[in-house]
């Protein structure tokens, strides 16, 4: 029976409840929103009692769907104090899913302390966790495989969380136990920080497995999208995301102009292929170490993930995603790759999400804290944030608040969350999804960077700004729909170009829940999620003035396209009008 | 003939306009926030070029009116994002009056360099001012005093402007010349700092003076609001504030309970009585030094204001408030005068808002940055801030933004603005008035102190929920309407209590503007520029969410009364509701 875990952090209690009917058909993203919407008072304190942490499987997690371990984590966000869900790719999400965890919903706050929530097969319990605090994500995770075994699955925070810092992560392990696969946007680890609950660990021996209500239905759907994602050029075996990483990016947005270089006050970066998915595999052969081609949890099959190699071919660190190359790298104007992967290894360790964290030290440059370039003034403020000094609760605060601290007005954020590595002036459709996403500037929220910039699900003008409006909406609500599966993200790249895939994705899901929704449904759902964030956030004081570009893209041209963002407020303001009450 | 000065600080032009129509029967704060409601798009960024400042005397400024000397600098507040009105009294308001200068507007921004704007009979200049930057204002005052003479009047920013601080106040000078006289709430200094206008200095010499159309009119409105003053206990020559100075109020607000303590935990402060109107008598006395009992602007005749000296009895600093021996005293468990007075001086050199900067460190205390009661550490704190440290950008930028880089929860601001040194649980009409204001938590706004702890203009029980939105009401109507006039509010003291002194005040307002008001027009024409005010943070993104007390107050008790802010959102909720589009 599946089941819902409660953590009373105020009482120290743990119950164990069935799923309420109306959340039977809901996971991951679906479930986190509606329980956030439900029960979180939207004007309250992302840091206070009120706030609650909602851990949720996707709908397939767990299940030998290919490339489904997904968790989802909501709550009120602290960096942009509006709803919040942020997903990992982990073996957690498989084994919550093993263990028929419908979701964990933590609430309440600890007096004083920090806590360890441990699962397994025969309950959950909460235990003093003190010891954890204070240390780096990586000793952590070392502390607890060897307290409970090298098959737990952990969730931790780092010190940033325990600092309550807007840009604390939550971290996830991956397939082998590195502290690596991250729920890091929005601050949600400063919520688990405010609460008192340091770490989880999920053990699940013995799990019952995710009931699958027909098997036939599921075998069918699961071999469709397995087919899909094994002859797409993006993430068939050996194809784009296999072989070089989301990394192989860089090369394709730095020639179009749309690669935010300096704090996006450029749209290339001159020594962009310095950083790319090639030069990472070229450092990993030449190291003879590493890996490229490997996956977050098992049962990928789109392994677009690596491990970064030190010179002497010993392991270095996991993943340089190319958010991360990117946001440590030409947004900073940093072009070494093994600093960029040392500013990735210290996010890892302190507990940071890598995006928000570069276009913090890019803003940062940008005031004149350090000079743009300089890698090793990078790793010192890395340094600053771990340990909590002045500086580093500035920089550990975001982009949007160093950008305050220091009166600058080039400040790329919406709804005070960091853009991610696609300049909106040159990629309009995306720059509609940062600007209108409930979530604040997100990429994943709706990535339209697929027609407009790789010809997947269509084909658009990236620097147009005609039908971005619509585009951008579809994009989000099967966003949406995606996010609530347990299937990577990945998976659209196929699903929007083969329709047998985009059946398989919905079979599998009816197969575990016993609906008998049709690839029509997707849409619709993710936009029933979108209504109901979009509602939270009007509830907790947002109005249209919050779905605005940082006002200097509307009056400074950018490089090379010398384009500024021209899509007007009137036409941002039609994205969500159907939800407004009449 | 009234005009209005054009500043265009992109162009670095100044031009001389006549006063358009609509705007010749407004001044002060329904002048600014006219103009800013008209001329600034809501949802500008307040230190982008978007943004302006706009300086307005009030409309008997520079006539024999009695304390009458008052100045209004208006503009959108980098500190809470909405509109933002603050007014100082000074000669400057009085050498603008003269000259027939019904506002200044700055706009634009300079693209490097520090400019001076020099007004005298014959017109305005820019000049170049890079030497004035990085000084105290002491230093500046001293500087431009030498260059334009001992009668110049002197608006400047100190080192919080130039670090685009949200604490940054404007000073100007007082009767002797003190940098000393703040606008000082809101942050407008940074914006003055983001445009590259350091310093105005203003020469009334040979200047035609307050055009009055009804001189008798005046003589005898003049007359009646003369009377009021000098016969009302609260503030006749040797009354309450004229002999102790505003913070008279210290001893009587910590007997109601209602005093808020160790950044707003408790009510009472145990050491209240050695920070009060009586101590800083006592010392001024025992010095042989200092003044109490002193005008900020000639011709004002409640004279609250002093000058406290060293233990030697030389001249120390101006002026010990009721607002800043509390922010800096109190609040931060400071019993010390000696060192709240040389707080005050740190606040009065760097341009600090004394009340943004108490309840700052107030917060850094409760954060753990340094022990409620150390003194010497504030002093360091100040001293932080004057440097543009990291922890100097952190304090700078006021009270919630502390807080936020600390991630407490108890941060007593309203629209991200400190509160003032009245507690909103023990004294609940000035706590709808902080969290309705359209200025953000701002006692001044709607002072209901007055009938709950004075019993000036009626009575009401200060514990009690009823009745209070609709005081706050009346009392931010009748405010805004008297921060358009010039006079010093303290004047409401004696036209609340004595119908003549009403009369006169109107009287003397229309003698100048040539119109025909009542007595019943008072809260009519205030309420028309509340609107003005709501309206404009509405179209910045405000709702109803933002007229809302921090969440603590309204579940952590506060003692010795432990009550919590019991007034409801609903019941919020209707103080503005006539404003509201049908």
């Amino acid at each position: 029976m599946a089941k819902v875990i409660r953590v009373n952090m105020t009482d120290l209690t743990v119950t164990v409840e069935p799923v309420p009917e109306q959340y039977a058909a809901l996971g991951g993203r679906a479930l986190t929103s509606r329980v956030v919407y439900d029960e979180v008072p939207a004007n309250c304190h992302p840091l206070g009692p009120f706030n609650k942490i909602v851990i949720a499987p996707g709908v397939l997690a767990g299940t030998a769907a290919p490339s489904s371990g997904r968790v989802s984590v909501g709550g009120k966000s602290p960096l942009t104090g509006g709803i919040k869900e942020s997903n990992a790719g982990t073996p957690v999400a498989q084994k919550l899913g093993r263990l028929q965890v419908k979701m964990i919903v933590v609430e309440g706050q600890a007096a004083a302390g920090a806590y360890l929530l441990k699962l397994d097969k025969d309950g959950a319990a909460l235990l003093p966790a003190d010891d954890l605090k204070g240390k780096l994500t990586r000793e952590i995770n070392k502390d607890l495989f060897a307290r409970y075994g090298k098959k737990a699955g952990i969730m931790t925070t780092g010190v940033a969380g325990d600092f309550k810092m807007g840009m604390a992560g939550i971290c996830f392990n991956d397939t082998e136990g590195r502290a690596s696969r991250y729920s890091g946007r929005g601050g949600l680890g400063a919520v688990l920080g405010s609460k008192g609950l340091k770490a989880m660990v999920v053990d699940d021996e013995g799990a019952p497995g995710v009931e699958i209500k027909d098997k036939e239905l599921f075998k069918q759907g699961q071999k469709k999208v397995v087919d899909a994602i094994r002859s797409h050029p993006v993430t068939k075996p050996g194809g784009a995301l296999n072989t070089y990483g989301t990394a192989v990016l860089v090369n394709i947005l730095n020639e179009a102009g749309g690669y935010p270089t300096r704090n996006f006050s450029a749209g290339q970066f001159e020594a962009a292929s310095q950083t790319g998915g090639e030069a990472i595999l070229e450092a990993v052969k030449e190291r003879h170490g590493g890996m490229t081609g490997h996956g977050c949890h098992p049962g990928c099959i789109i392994r677009c993930s690596n491990v970064y190699p030190n010179p002497d071919g010993s392991e270095f660190t996991s993943c340089i995603e190319y958010e991360s190359t990117w946001a440590l790298g030409a947004n900073c104007e940093i072009a070494n790759l093994d600093i960029i992967a040392k500013l990735v290894d210290q996010c890892n360790e302190i507990g940071l999400d890598t995006i928000e964290a570069g276009v913090t030290i890019g803003v940062a440059m940008d005031a004149g804290v350090i000079p743009f370039g300089d890698g090793e003034g990078a790793v010192r403020l890395m340094e600053e944030i771990r340990q909590g000094t002045p500086l580093g609760r500035i920089l550990g605060n975001g982009a949007w608040f160093t950008g305050k601290a220091y009166g600058l007005t080039r400040v790329p954020v919406v709804k005070r969350q960091g853009m991610p590595a696609y300049e909106p002036r040159a990629v309009k459709g995306i720059g509609v999804t940062y600007i209108t996403s409930t979530m604040g500037a997100d990429h994943t929220a709706g990535y339209t960077i697929a027609p407009e910039i790789l010809a997947v699900g269509g084909k658009a003008d990236p620097l147009s700004p005609i039908g971005k409006v619509e585009l951008s909406r579809a994009f989000q609500a099967a966003t949406a729909y995606i996010d609530a599966t347990g299937y990577c993200l990945f998976i659209a790249f196929p699903v929007l170009d083969i329709p047998s895939g985009m059946e398989g994705m919905v079979e599998t899901v009816n197969s575990v829940l016993g609906t008998t929704w049709t690839t029509h449904d997707v849409g619709t759902l993710g936009l029933e999620t979108l209504k109901l964030e979009w509602q939270f956030n009007k509830n907790a004081g947002f109005s249209k003035e919050d779905d605005r570009p940082p006002e200097y893209m509307r009056y400074e041209k950018l490089p090379p396209h010398n384009q500024v963002f021209d899509i007007t407020d009137e036409e941002l303001d039609m994205i969500w009008a159907a939800f407004e009450e009449k």
